[in-house]
């Protein structure tokens, strides 16, 4: 897509620290690392969310990053890595061209998860999820 | 397997709020949701981790997880979620049950991604690179 700077990316216009491809993805080094190895893996077609992605994209995907994973642990040394999707601009999307996040985690980058809290009622919970099971249907 | 809370809620021996299920998949609302409708996706079989995760549920998984995002999205009427996979201690994972997270957004939430920054210099980046595409190999 025009003016889509994973689409440059992937068609060689910018460059780029090629880490994986194969026929439907590419995977590169973030230059604004969360942590040293921060692998963005995206399909090279461009599909703006999850929702837009084909099966087939979804899968390759899904196959590229376990191996990146693998690779991460294997060729850094860590022990471990969060996968994260920013699904649209609420969810922090900064790019609107479908990509998975791989980061390393090490022992003291301070990194922490999103605080959780409590349904204040089962009936609130169960709520939920009956909007979600019917939107499932 | 034996001890694991998720491997005892899949068995039916501790309740949970079901979203959706198939032959390999359970998603279930997280009692402790970072927002409401927060949701556990896991394979039916017992995998600690990505790495020990077959390509089969890794697919059926994925499957999943876009389906219930687009549930989310139309169930609770938010327009946007981030999916996020805690992999090993190391990375925030509290049960050792393989497991991607659904969360879906609220433009009042107030959360916010891990900080990125950057690499020292074009060489310390390159190097990262090449030991991961070394170890792709």
């Amino acid at each position: 897509m025009e003016n889509c700077i994973f689409c440059k990316i992937i068609a060689g216009e910018i460059s780029s620290t090629k880490i994986y491809e194969d026929d439907a993805v590419l995977a590169i080094l973030d230059i604004n690392p969360v942590n040293e190895g921060d692998t963005l893996v995206m399909p090279k077609k461009h599909y703006e969310n999850m929702e837009a992605l084909p099966e087939a994209e979804l899968v390759a995907l899904a196959k590229a990053v376990k191996k990146i994973g693998q690779a991460l642990k294997n060729g850094l040394g860590i022990s471990g890595y969060n996968v994260t999707l920013n699904n649209d601009p609420i969810a922090g999307q900064m790019i609107p061209h479908f990509h998975w996040h791989v980061i390393p985690r090490l022992s003291e980058d301070g990194l922490k998860l999103w605080p959780q809290r409590q349904y204040e009622t089962t009936e609130d919970m169960e709520e939920a999820a009956k909007k979600i099971r019917t939107a499932l249907e």
